[in-house]
């Protein structure tokens, strides 16, 4: 049977990807787990491809990185070269990689490396730190095909701005990541790279859209990532594979030069941010490297507020989200809220109940302004190449209107969102409450397939708050997390709320899946917001796991 | 003949005006000069209506007034009744009201007296300040028509957002005024009110939208009032009437409780800001009074940025724009920015000619985003009164797309629009210019029905860029601005200019009228721009005026 069009042309996506793969790093296929290992997270330890030196410094986190290399411990050169190992194997057992920068990265790290033997000082606060990338962050004289097969061949002309001031700052990108048909799936495949895996089970999803970048910081395969989110895209990928991400509020990092199908549209904005395999420290650093540099000044989409430095107190409110009221957390979520509970309350931290406010009324107006035109325009895009529209790319199509939206019928939804906001915003403010601790999804990793409830990550979307998530530390428990009698009389409140509940049919289906949280903190406050996470960490990292949990 | 429903409908919103009008302090008809007569400023002093200190109140700034009360030589209800007056006159002069609060204004100002005489202090920065309020901006149980028949009873449930913080500064509003049909003209006239007029030449336009705060400023009706602009509409009546305006960065100031058609509409932003008859320290005064409340934690659609204390500084470099490539200022705007280069070049200023960026292509994306949707709000307001359209809403709405624009249509432009203002911003960093002096119009105030072009003004909006106005202290002169020889032979450069440059027929036209500047700056850089403002005007007024101007 011959190929249809759009199959050879998904396969110079294929190729390129192909191509940049460093052959000389490569597992040979005997030494791979089978492809029935769900977790593959220890290969890197046992698989003999990494030295121990290259695996510790895999395990430092980007702060730790820079430290080493400031005292001349590390050079940039050894340590681009233990990830882009990390990342060739990682990419063998996950598919997380749309191209390979070997070449390049390694000569940038000599170029670092010969910097700081001359002066003996960093390039900047990012020095010598590998930092991968979400495909769809144009990168000079690369494809950029956004997860479109129309668009594999397209090459952009300059680097996204981002990009740049990265650079400036020292950092090194060693790898290109993936990301879902779209953009639109909590999910991670297209008809170009296809699937990438969760490193913790690789029959769940890596959550998407920057799928590839959570796949990466959960294996260690950069310390630090680029993802994008306009619904959950840096934190649904981050909470299910264990890692740490920050969405800011929108119109402080610089989205210029990031390729999407719908360019100028304004309805709802999405944010660009850090994700990382180590620590919110990393996220932090991340920003500053970038808000130092007043990108305010040449992006003049941008907010021109500094980058604060804002000492983390425990002398805050912090109340808990457990439940939407729409669609409930599956057992082994609530766990982990009961644990940070436990922990913050016993920390002398103040814990208060969120009681959600019109979260449903939220999502009615989010998902209208996701596509006013009924996603006429990537819809056009896959007409394009005439490839097939993934199911997820559907269900994510179907949340617009059937025809599109006239301007002034968006333009209520726009006024409706902007109440909202103030509305929320005015009952954070009057509860008291600095900071909501929530779910980041119903569940740990979906099924892959399955990741079809946005609303735990998109509620901040549309209210335009920073979002943080970090690891529980806790990870699903066939034991802990078995549906109990409260959970088996469970009588979902409706249609939404049942397909959610059961997909959590046992704790087997997400066995090894980590847990994470979320915490979302006032409209532009995303500096204290990152500190408060600091401090959730801290304290649930401190002692012994309370029993129970 | 029987009057058509729109027609009675109409007339409920004059009955409102006048059931409003205090009429102890109306001057008998037999005294009000004769309605050929063009300049009226000189009126408030000759007609006996108010006493030699009430004059001399209503000559004074809010800085000044605020100032005098802080030392109790004035009471705040001997200014209101002051400025009242004052108004009552202007308004049969000038028809620039659309309601008068005179009863809920006096009570006010006893309120700030008891304060006062109780305390020793002031209640706010706005202690007593008589503020005005363009009528669209919504006072709670009062009706906002917003120009539009359709309205004239529909009653607004509360106070905007910046009038409760103004009145928390210790505002006073006293009056409230007209404003054109649909907002879009930069004149002032509706079917409700009828047409507001120039006090320097009541043959002339007031300009619009806010064009009875132009009226307002220009006859000292209130030291202080309050405009929206979207296109010129704080600066057109600011610069014709002889006043000041300040149009901020979008987002700075709250326009939550302002009514119009489209509310929600976000492809150009409106912004709200002070109008001023006396100084640029009171417009600072105004916006010091408002963000000092920050009111980014209300209003979320608001950015976090306290208003800054500035030190206006010689140390700077203005570019000044003669013309903006598309349509030639008649010949005493272009006389007043010659003494402007005169002046600062010798008072040691750095001063540069500015070439304009792609003024056409800003006006063809920026007239597009007016009404992506073919204005089909704006008619479908006319269409719901049966009112007829104006000339000049005809000719706003005609900016518009014949048939709405699809989303994807409207989001090139808004992608064009943000490209073009991080463009046009770097090429005034790259050019090392601080500030933009320029006209606000081709020409000085336009004869009535005859202000078509709006992009001296638009073009800031377009590019989201702080802009003041100040009067440059000269007036058309029939000597200093007859048409001369290089002005004879001048060869229009298309249509638009040839039209804009008829309108020039002789200086008579436009005899009396004040010739007002505009001086922009950097985005978000409203605090310097208004500090700017203040040493281009003190160098301005110092000395003589240079001979030949």
């Amino acid at each position: 049977m011959s190929l249809q069009p759009w199959e050879r042309q998904a396969q110079k996506g294929r190729d390129i990807l192909q191509n940049s793969v460093p052959k000389q790093w490569l597992l040979p296929e005997d030494k791979l787990p089978p492809a029935s290992q769900k977790d593959v997270t220890d290969v890197p330890v046992q698989c003999g491809l990494l030295s121990e030196h290259e695996v510790a410094i895999t395990n430092l986190s980007a702060t730790q990185l820079v430290a080493e290399m400031g005292q001349g411990k590390l050079s940039a050169e050894e340590v681009v070269i233990a990830f882009l190992k990390r990342s060739v194997l990682g990419h063998q057992l996950l598919n997380f990689a749309t191209e390979f920068l070997a070449d390049e990265a390694i000569s940038r790290a000599k170029e670092l490396d010969d910097y700081y033997k001359k002066t003996g000082k960093l390039v900047g606060p990012l020095h010598g730190v590998p930092i991968s990338v979400k495909e769809h962050v144009a990168i000079k004289n690369k494809t950029c095909n956004t997860g479109y097969v129309a668009w594999v061949d397209q090459v952009a002309s300059e680097d996204a701005y981002l990009l740049q001031l990265l650079h400036k700052a020292g950092a090194v990108f060693h790898v290109r990541t993936n990301q879902p048909q779209s953009l639109m799936h909590l999910c991670c495949e297209n008809n170009i790279t296809g699937k990438t895996l969760n490193p913790f089970n690789r029959t769940l999803t890596p959550g998407g859209s920057s799928g590839g970048e959570g796949a990466a910081a959960g294996f260690r395969c950069s310390p630090l990532g680029i993802g994008t989110d306009i619904g959950g895209s840096i934190r649904a990928p981050a909470a299910f594979c264990g890692g740490y991400g920050f969405k800011p509020t929108a119109l402080r990092n610089p989205m210029a030069g990031c390729r999407v199908a719908c360019l100028g549209q304004e309805t709802i904005l999405g944010v660009i941010g850090p994700l990382g395999s180590s620590s919110l420290d990393d996220l932090e650093l991340f920003q500053r490297a970038v808000l130092d540099q007043e990108p305010w000044e040449t992006d003049t989409s941008l907010v021109p507020l500094p980058w604060k430095r804002v000492t983390p107190t425990r002398d805050i409110t912090i109340a808990i989200m457990w439940d939407d009221g729409c669609v409930r957390p599956h057992p082994p979520v609530t766990r982990a809220l009961r644990l940070a509970k436990e922990k913050l309350s016993a920390a002398g931290i103040t814990v208060v109940d969120w009681e959600p406010y019109k979260h449903q009324y939220g999502w009615d107006i989010l998902s209208k302004l996701y596509y006013p035109d009924g996603a006429s325009l990537q819809r056009k895009m896959l007409q394009e190449s005439g490839e097939p529209a993934l199911p997820l790319s559907e269900w994510a199509f179907s949340y617009g209107p059937k025809t599109p939206l006239t301007h002034p019928e968006a333009w209520v939804l726009q006024f409706q969102r902007t109440m909202y906001r103030a509305e929320y915003h005015g009952l954070i403010k009057s509860r008291g409450v600095d900071f909501i601790i929530s779910p980041a999804y119903p569940g740990v990793a979906a099924v892959y397939g399955e990741s079809h409830y946005w609303h735990y990550t998109a509620i901040w979307n549309l209210l335009d708050l920073p979002a943080v998530i970090f690891p529980s530390g806790l990870h699903v428990d066939p034991k802990l997390d078995a549906l109990n009698g409260e959970d088996e009389s469970y009588k979902p409140r409706n249609e939404i709320d049942e397909r959610e509940w059961k997909k959590y049919q046992s704790p087997e289906r997400y066995e090894g899946a980590p847990i994470g949280l979320q915490i979302a903190g006032r409209h532009f406050k995303d500096e204290e917001t990152l500190a408060a996470a600091k401090i959730v960490e801290d304290i649930m990292k401190e002692g012994a796991p309370v029993s129970g949990h």
